[in-house]
């Protein structure tokens, strides 16, 4: 297949800033694109080859672009299913799989992939309302606290709390749900890896997260993770594990927990370029981008190696904020050496919104490290 | 000045490689960009956020596309000056500047330039014409052989000759030109300068050149040049100087002789984004191109340090084939680890058309110099 500078078309269903930064790749190999978002306004409405304004939930809708294009694939979760299904019976490539996309979708069935796969992943049970939820707390005293999920249509925290009283669960939304046993941790970790149509399979460096208390979005991700080469090691092959046994074809972003004894536990995945990724665009000899582009187009995969220390930190808007977006210290922060800002192009901030992110790069970790809390500490994101 | 998701624009003259590399910059930034070109094909047609088709050389459509734009840029020097000037004089900023280009667009003045400012350069002759030219040859003996070059118009090898015979001399085309020394040297160098509108400067690393012998093009870009720390340090200081007095904004790329005496000779410069810059995209801490919209805009400049070593293979149409472009072994180089190909997005190949580059970046220069020779040994651009 002749991809570059062709008449060969990639679809994309999302244009957000995930979307984006695909683009760039497919922009640097000469790959023409075709991007669905409801928005008009969205992040990828330049760059791509042709941009359709409609919903990724509209069966209708996601056929009728899907079959303008030989390889699809998506930068969000919440697709239509049955309209991917389709199209890859009538021979569109769709990957990752709508297979392995209906596994992921709900929170509930990907548990029980992990279970029956045995990947090791935290307790949890499964309920198919707030009823249920309810007459199994009252009636075999599940323990307080717990971690309650539900089981589609959440991210970035949202649709997930933590429920430590009766009360809390009475304020609930009524829909099927997990509640999932609190692993005490020491780290949060992530390992992307990558994996192609032929099989050919490689992972990034484990990184490192720390989440912002209140808002449950990722505010560092440090790569490589300070962590020991065995427990490295480990979260690695649980990672490979899981994209195999996904039979998973482009990025998977595995999510883990490291607990107190060192166990490594499977928390979630994301099939599709990541916020735990982003700082390979700088740091790694190949973007967690460029990688998900030459996996789903079955090209050799890149080395994912790095070539130096990455930290990446999130740019959201500021609660108190909301209209026209102003990067107040944007100049103060790009004086500092290696530190990259990336600007999603969303016109608007609203608290907790996802604007951008900083990368910061050097050859020592502590400096980045140093580096990465001044930026923190100097750029806001308000109006 | 806020550039960033703001209504503040960027204009480029010139939607070439350069500009479609510039791009991808903007983007990363979400700075708005306008982009004139004369082809309805060209490379930036898509990721700018306005294009407009035109001619570059005529005053009326350069005048009109600059007054729509905060901040007016090129990415050829084929331009028209007198647009520039009365754009500039109007209130646009325009980066470099009008007089920078005027000094750097004839080959006869940049020489003078040289002369009258102590930069070292190779011993020159001005001619209006053929005529005076064969003149001076037949009366003064000028000796043979030397190296002839129209003052305007010429790129890439296109106007330069070397004129070994009286035959020679009858066979160009009548027009101004210099009639210029023949250097013995070891090598041909080049360093990237970038200023900023507040004077700040920084020079990347010197880079070591090798051309195809025939078409005149850049063949191997290898950063950091294997050539003497003190050599090194003199081709910097050079670079610098040319930059300070042309007063330059933005980036400047010094293209150098290091004689056999092991002198620093200036060649000519080019005041934009340079084929000799290309692999900072992925060995540097900032790329040229990101330093020449931080420069242009006055923002403080990035890191021109390079994290790793990096070579630059141009991929340029091999002889024998026009027409739809096919990279052969495209795949084949990609599998290798550190190779990146950039495709430009032109679909029609001709002999020696600049068509993309590879780049090869390795923690060891030995072995990415083997693998940059891999690389062009196994890559070809057909039809």
């Amino acid at each position: 297949m002749n991809y570059f500078s062709s008449n060969f078309k990639l679809g994309i269903l999302g244009g957000g800033q995930l979307g984006k930064m695909l683009l760039s790749e497919t922009r640097k190999f000469d790959i023409q694109t075709y991007v669905l978002d409801p928005s008009d306004e969205a992040p990828c409405k330049i760059a791509c080859n042709k941009f359709f304004q409609g919903s990724l939930m509209d069966f209708e809708t996601v056929y009728n672009f899907g079959k303008q294009v030989d390889v699809l694939t998506f930068e969000i979760e919440l697709v239509n299913l049955d309209a991917l299904e389709k199209l890859e019976n009538e021979g569109v490539k769709v990957f990752p799989s709508p297979k392995t996309l209906k596994l992921i979708q709900n929170k509930g069935i990907q548990k029980e992939f992990y279970e029956a796969n045995g990947i090791p992943t935290a307790n949890f049970k499964k309920f198919a309302s707030k009823k249920e939820l309810l007459i199994e707390f009252i009636e075999t005293k599940l323990p307080l606290p717990f971690v309650w999920k539900c089981t589609e249509f959440g991210y970035d925290g949202n649709g997930v709390k933590i429920v430590r009283s009766a009360t809390d669960i009475e304020n609930l939304p009524d829909v099927e749900c997990i509640a999932e046993e609190i692993i005490p941790f020491k780290n949060e970790l992530a390992v992307i890896v990558v994996r192609n149509v032929s099989g050919e399979i490689k992972t990034y460096p484990v990184v490192e997260m720390e989440f912002h208390p209140e808002a449950n979005q990722v505010e560092y991700v440090i790569c490589p993770a300070r962590i020991d080469n065995k427990v490295a090691q480990k979260a690695q092959e649980v990672a490979l594990k899981v994209s195999e046994k996904f039979n998973h074809v482009g990025l998977l972003a595995v999510e883990m927990f490291q607990t107190v004894t060192d166990e490594i536990l499977v928390n979630e995945v994301a099939p599709r370029p990541h916020n735990s990724g982003h700082h390979t665009i700088e740091a790694s000899y190949t973007s967690q981008f460029e990688n998900h582009l030459r996996a789903i187009l079955n090209l050799p995969l890149g080395n994912c190696d790095s070539k130096v220390a990455g930290i990446m930190v999130n740019l959201v808007g500021e609660e108190g904020f909301s209209g026209q977006v102003i990067y107040e210290n944007i100049e103060k922060i790009m004086a500092i050496d290696g530190v990259t800002p990336h600007i999603y192009g969303k016109r608007e901030t609203r608290p907790f919104r996802k604007m951008g992110h900083v990368t910061i790069v050097n050859e020592n970790m502590d400096e980045a490290r140093k580096v990465a809390e001044e930026v923190k500490n100097s750029i806001r994101v308000i109006s």
